[in-house]
């Protein structure tokens, strides 16, 4: 856990910090912070999560988006414990020369994700100041008293993702470099599919941080490898292939640039993976079977029949290691996955 | 309520939001937000405050000084709707120039606070941005399943303060003048007086946002006045009482400003004043008698044996009206309450 610089920063930030009993996840070990209010009381799930950067880039230029997503992200981390929604808390930092339209579109993104997640609102603060920053801190419920962490798979199980990966990735490449964007950005909330996962599932978590932060975190905790062997144009979404196949970018930067699609990553045991689709059909929902989990650590991917090894860590760091010089960190992932997937 | 330019503000912002079955206060009606999870479940109470404006223009330019707040202005929340404490998650979005020293001091404020409150850290997050805000929010439990609401007072009964009033209001004064501080500005939490407060008031509510603030906000969801005749010296905090002989600013102006002291104000029917006192005894805890609920609507003050009667709205609006204009509030609202105090 300590070759992350992410992972060291957060312990420090929490050493000192008190912590409760009735808490049943520790640090680092699951999306959202499982709290047991007593003996035959229920299992609440806790998340909170801000967007701050994002507005600051200008990625989340779009009032609509950066209200769509101050909820969703809070959404994906209650669904990847498997939790039911209870609500929302809302912070809304407004910058003093916000205008009504603006306004009113990032109020329109807030209240249509929280309706679509059925997340309703319980209160909140607003604050002026000379930026803009949104936080939310979202509740769940766990009803059979027990919860998805991001601890437990074992090898040989399958590897699933809730849907198809790299959108994120694209939409920021797409936003970057100022191209008309070739699809919508618009990560959907997961509620239901997290009430099937939550049956079967051995580990479980969200790609808030992109696939390859997302499988480091987890073979890192379970201590255990991914292969990935589907190939790029089954995983990846059609906004990454279309960029990917325009701009020559390797498609594996889709996989590993920081800027998450907010799917659900999780672990089904080989006996329980018909029983699981049976319920996921009845859903009409289509999970996608990335690989399986190895007993030897390391993430492979089947880049055009090829098995590439990419270093999770140094992608992890790269952006830790870059702050602040966004296009230094994407030239630099570029090349170096472009020298991956050649064999370089 | 509608004459308050921040509640029409906070209206409008909730107006598309879902609302939840299982919540139990309406907006404005509560410090915190309650939930009522199930038929036999617990009573649940939720705040988010975040500290932005008070890092941004320097008034809390001391990290540990931001962390502590960071914490208190949430356990206060909750104290004020008679919750014990669970748990708190913070968001930590700081400037990509945020040196050691800075995030030690401020790491210190979040743990002290936290621990004097009880208030042990459940989770939370980190981004990096061009500034530094700080979010958080409480959880809490109610365990009789009832709440303090800021609604249910009558004429007659009596208005208290959990602690002296003004501390900042002097705190804030003295830092925008730069002056040293003739004190420490450190509020701390009342869970404890909440324990007491809750069996035996009819409303409360914090001065979150000064003390004028908050009595406005009582008298108009109660539709009700507040007759305030104890004398300033008995009312206001050392600190307040030292500034305003310093430097001839009016003692009202203690109560008015919107950098609140973060006590609870409450009321107490007059039949239950002795047995509400000698439970305060039993803590060491000396509330404060302000004065009484009158039936006459607004607010009276007690000035060197004159009663005056600040306009309330105008006052509270008053820092709305004239955004990012700190200095030219400060100057009105003195000017403002030094004509009233001299009768003119």
């Amino acid at each position: 856990m300590k070759a992350i610089i992410e992972n060291q920063f957060i312990e420090a930030l929490a050493r000192a910090f008190p912590r409760s009993e009735k808490q049943l996840n520790a640090l680092q070990q699951s999306d959202a912070e499982i709290l047991k209010l007593s003996e035959n009381g229920p299992w609440l799930a806790f998340t909170m999560d801000s967007i701050a950067e994002e507005i600051e880039s200008g990625l989340y230029a779009d009032p609509y988006l950066a209200g769509w997503m101050t909820v969703m992200v809070n959404a994906s981390d209650l669904a990847a414990v498997g939790a039911d929604p209870l609500g929302l808390l809302l912070n809304e930092t407004l910058s003093a020369s916000t205008d009504d339209r603006f306004l009113q579109d990032l109020q329109r993104g807030l209240a249509d994700a929280a309706i679509a997640g059925g997340l309703p609102i319980l209160g909140g603060d607003t604050n002026t100041a000379n930026h803009t920053e949104l936080s939310a801190c979202a509740v769940g419920i766990l009803p059979e008293n027990r919860y998805l962490s991001r601890i437990g798979c074992q090898a040989n199980e399958l590897l699933y993702a809730s849907g198809r990966l790299g959108a994120g990735n694209a939409f920021a490449f797409a936003q970057l470099q100022g191209l008309a964007p070739n699809g919508e950005f618009k990560p959907q909330p997961h509620f239901k599919q997290a009430k099937i996962i939550r049956q079967f599932a051995t580990c479980c978590m969200d790609t808030s941080d992109g696939f390859i932060a997302t499988v480091d975190q987890l073979m890192r905790l379970n201590r255990l490898g991914f292969d990935v062997w589907q190939p790029p144009e089954t995983l990846l979404h059609p906004m990454a292939l279309q960029i990917a196949a325009q701009f020559g970018v390797p498609k594996s930067a889709f996989l590993a640039g920081i800027h998450g699609e907010f799917e659900l990553i999780f672990t089904i045991p080989p006996e329980k993976k018909t029983a699981f689709l049976q319920q996921a059909d009845q859903i009409r929902w289509q999970p996608i079977l990335l690989g399986e989990v190895s007993a030897h650590q390391g993430l492979r991917l089947n880049m055009a029949g090829r098995t590439i090894r990419p270093d999770t860590a140094f992608i992890r760091n790269l952006f830790d290691s870059r702050r602040g010089r966004i296009e230094q960190y994407i030239q630099e992932i570029i090349e170096y996955l472009t020298n991956l997937e050649k064999g370089a």
